[in-house]
C-alpha cells in the first residue's frame, strides 16, 4: 500500500487515481448501490491507498460562495415559441379535441446537442446538491444577463459565440469557466472538446473504404472551429485514400424556418455528390429533407452522414449514421472541471478532450438496424 | 374605444384584455416579427384601448430581487447515470470505435413530461431576460436545497411531493410558489394544471364507442392526486357507457430497472383486458414493453392508451395513443404567475386549468399514421 501523502488526501486526488470523476467518489461513498461494483472497488482500493476518510458532505469539500453552477447557452429555443403545430382535428365529443398529428418537426422535439450537455450538467449538479442556473442570450442583452448569472454562481459553463470575447474574459477574471465544444485557445477558460478530426476522419472512411464513394462534400456547421477541425478529419481521410481533396467545405447559406430556425439550403443548381459528410446532426437532416423534397434516394444514391448523436438521428428514416459525441459525459465532466477550480482557484485551466465513436445506422448506406423495439 | 383606466395599464392588464401572456405582449413589442399577426393585433389593440406605452425594458416591470426563477424538480435523472448503454462493436479502422445501437431505451432518451415543463420555463425566462435555477431532491437534502435555491431567486415552481408540506409553506411564505401539474390545495400556492377528468373520459371514450372495446383496465401512476382525478374520469366514460364502473384503479407494483428507473411490472396472473387506460405515457410504455415480451398483440388483442404526449410515445411502434398536455405553455404559464405575483406581492394565488387534446395514433386501434417524413 502506498504511503499516505502528508497532507490529507482530498476526493480530488481519489478521483484522480481512480480514474473516475470526483461525482463517482462522492457516489461510491454516499450511495454504493448506485455505482458498478468495479467501480467501487477502484475507488474505494484508490481511497485506501490514499488513507482517504470521506467528510460528512462531500459537497463541502467544493461548495464554494452560492453553491450553484451556471450554463450559458444559446438563444436556441426560438423555435419552441412559434412551431407551428397543425393536428388534424377528428372530431370532439366532449369538451376535449381528438386530433391526429400534423407532419413531424424533429429538430425541435427531440432534444439538441445543447440540451443534452445541459442534462450532463444536470446529472452532476443533481448529485453534488448542487443548484444549475441557465440562462441565455436574450436579444441584445448577453452580456448583461451572464453577468447577472456570474454574480450568483461559483463556475460558469458557456458554449462559443454566445458572449463577446470582452465578456467571457471579464467573467474568466472573476469565477471559473470552461468552454464547451471550443477547441482550447489564448483565454483564462478551461475547456471540453472531442477528437472532432479523428472521428470525422473515420466516418469518412467508413464511406469510402466500406461503400465505395469517391466523391463526396463536406458541408459545414454554424460553429467555426468546430467545423474546421472536422474539415480536416474530411481531408484526412480523402488523402489517405488517394482522392482529391477539396481546399474549402461548401458553406451553405440558411434561412430560418416557419419556427425562426436557421435551416441549410443547399444551392438548387449543387451537382449532388455520392455523399454529403456534414458537420452536424443539424446539418445532415437538413440535407436529408431537401433530398428527400427532391425526390433524391439517400442512401441508394447519395449517402449522408452527420455528427453529435442527436435523438432525431436515430428516428428518422433512413436513420442517420454520425459520430457520436458522449454529450451527457461532457457535462459532467465540466462540472467536474469547475468544482475543481473552485476548491483550488489557482489550478490552471484544463483541457479535456473526450472519445467519440462512429454510429453506423443507415443513411450511409448500411443495412437497417432492427427497427425499435419491434415493428 | 374604452376609455382609459386611471391608474397607468400595465403589461399584465394588456396581457389579459388581449387574453395572451405578457410574455406574448412584451414580444409583440420587441420583436414583432416573431408574434403571429392575428396575435399581434389582439395585443395592438389591446394596448390602444387601454391607452399602454410600453416601457423601455418589459423585464423591468417585473424584475424583481434576482432577476431568477427557480425549478425544483424530481431526482428523475437517475436513468441517465448509469443507463446501460450497449453499442455492437463493429471495428476500429482508426483511434475511433464503429459501433452498431443497441436495444433502445427510449424512457429516458427522449425527454420525460418534466423534461418539456422544464423547457417552456426556460422559453419564457429567455424570452424575459430571466435565469432560471433549477435543482430537484438531492439524497436526503430536499429542504436544504430548496432553501438554497428560494435564497437566490424571487419565484419558485415546484413539482408534486419533491417537499416536504412544511418546507414549501416555508417557502410560500416568503416567494411566490407554483405547484405544477398538482390539482389545488388548501396551502399558499398557486397551481397549473390541466383538465385530468375530462382528456381521460374522452380517450376512454374512444376506445369504448370508435373500438368497441368493453373490459378496459385503468392503470395508476405515482402521482396519487392527479392518477385520481384521471381514475374519475375513467369511470365517467364507464358509466356514460352502461359499464361495470370499477371503485378501484390497477395499482401496479413497480421495480427498478438497471438505470434504477422505477418502471411497472403487470403480475403475471393478471387477466388481460380489451384495453389499458394508463394513467401516464410511462406507464403505457412500460405496459406495452411487457405486453411486447408476452407475445400479446397491441391493439389487435389488447389496446393501450396513456396521457401526457411525450415524444417517445411517437416513436414506439405502435405509436401511442394518448391525452396530450400542452407541456411547453404549462412551463409559460408557470413563469407569466410568478411574474404576476412578483409585481404585485398581494396577489392572491392563481390556479390556472390548462385544455389537453386526445391524440389517436395506433395502440387503440387506430391504423398507422403516415411514417415520419418518408419510410
Amino acid at each position: 500500500m502506498a504511503e499516505p501523502p502528508a497532507k490529507a488526501a482530498t476526493v480530488y486526488d481519489v478521483a484522480a487515481r481512480a480514474g473516475v470523476s470526483i461525482a463517482t467518489v462522492s457516489m461510491a461513498f454516499r450511495r454504493p448501490e448506485k455505482v458498478r461494483e468495479t467501480t467501487r472497488a477502484l475507488v474505494f482500493d484508490a481511497a485506501q491507498a490514499l488513507n482517504y476518510v470521506p467528510s460528512a458532505s462531500a459537497r463541502g469539500l467544493a461548495k464554494g460562495r452560492t453553491g450553484a453552477l451556471g450554463l450559458f447557452s444559446y438563444d436556441y429555443l426560438v423555435g419552441y415559441r412559434t412551431a407551428p403545430r397543425a393536428p388534424v382535428p377528428v372530431g370532439r365529443r366532449t369538451a376535449v379535441p381528438i386530433v391526429r398529428e400534423g407532419p413531424d418537426e424533429l429538430c425541435r422535439e427531440f432534444p439538441l446537442y445543447v440540451d443534452e450537455i445541459q442534462r450532463g450538467m444536470e446529472v452532476a449538479c443533481w448529485e453534488l446538491g448542487y443548484a444549475l442556473m441557465i440562462g441565455g442570450p436574450s436579444h441584445s442583452r448577453s452580456d448583461a444577463v451572464v453577468t447577472d448569472i456570474a454574480g450568483r454562481v461559483d463556475g460558469l459553463a458557456v458554449f462559443p459565440q454566445t458572449l463577446s470575447p470582452e465578456a467571457l474574459a471579464h467573467v474568466a477574471s472573476r469565477i471559473p469557466v470552461v468552454a464547451v465544444s471550443e477547441p482550447p485557445e489564448d483565454d483564462r477558460a478551461s475547456h471540453v472538446t472531442v477528437d472532432n478530426r479523428a472521428g470525422t476522419r473515420a466516418v469518412t472512411e467508413h464511406l469510402i473504404i466500406d461503400h465505395g464513394r469517391r466523391d463526396l462534400l463536406f458541408v459545414g456547421g454554424l460553429n467555426p472551429a468546430e467545423a474546421k477541425a472536422r474539415f480536416a478529419g474530411f481531408r484526412d481521410a480523402l488523402r489517405a485514400a488517394g482522392l482529391r481533396v477539396p481546399r474549402k467545405p461548401l458553406v451553405p447559406p440558411t434561412r430560418p424556418d416557419d419556427a425562426g430556425r436557421a435551416v441549410v439550403a443547399l444551392p438548387a443548381d449543387l451537382p449532388l455528390p455520392e455523399a454529403f459528410v456534414c458537420a452536424t446532426d443539424e446539418v445532415a437532416l437538413d440535407v436529408m429533407r431537401i433530398l428527400a423534397d427532391r425526390g433524391v434516394d439517400v442512401p441508394a444514391t447519395v449517402a449522408v452522414t452527420g455528427f453529435d448523436g442527436v435523438a432525431a438521428g436515430r428516428v428518422v428514416r433512413p436513420a442517420l449514421t454520425t459520430v457520436r459525441q458522449p454529450m451527457v459525459e461532457m457535462g459532467q465532466a465540466v462540472v467536474d472541471i469547475l468544482l475543481a477550480q473552485i476548491a483550488e482557484p489557482a489550478r490552471a485551466p484544463e483541457v479535456r478532450e473526450l472519445p467519440v465513436e462512429v454510429v453506423l445506422r443507415e443513411s450511409c448506406g448500411c443495412p437497417p438496424r432492427s427497427a425499435i423495439w419491434r415493428s
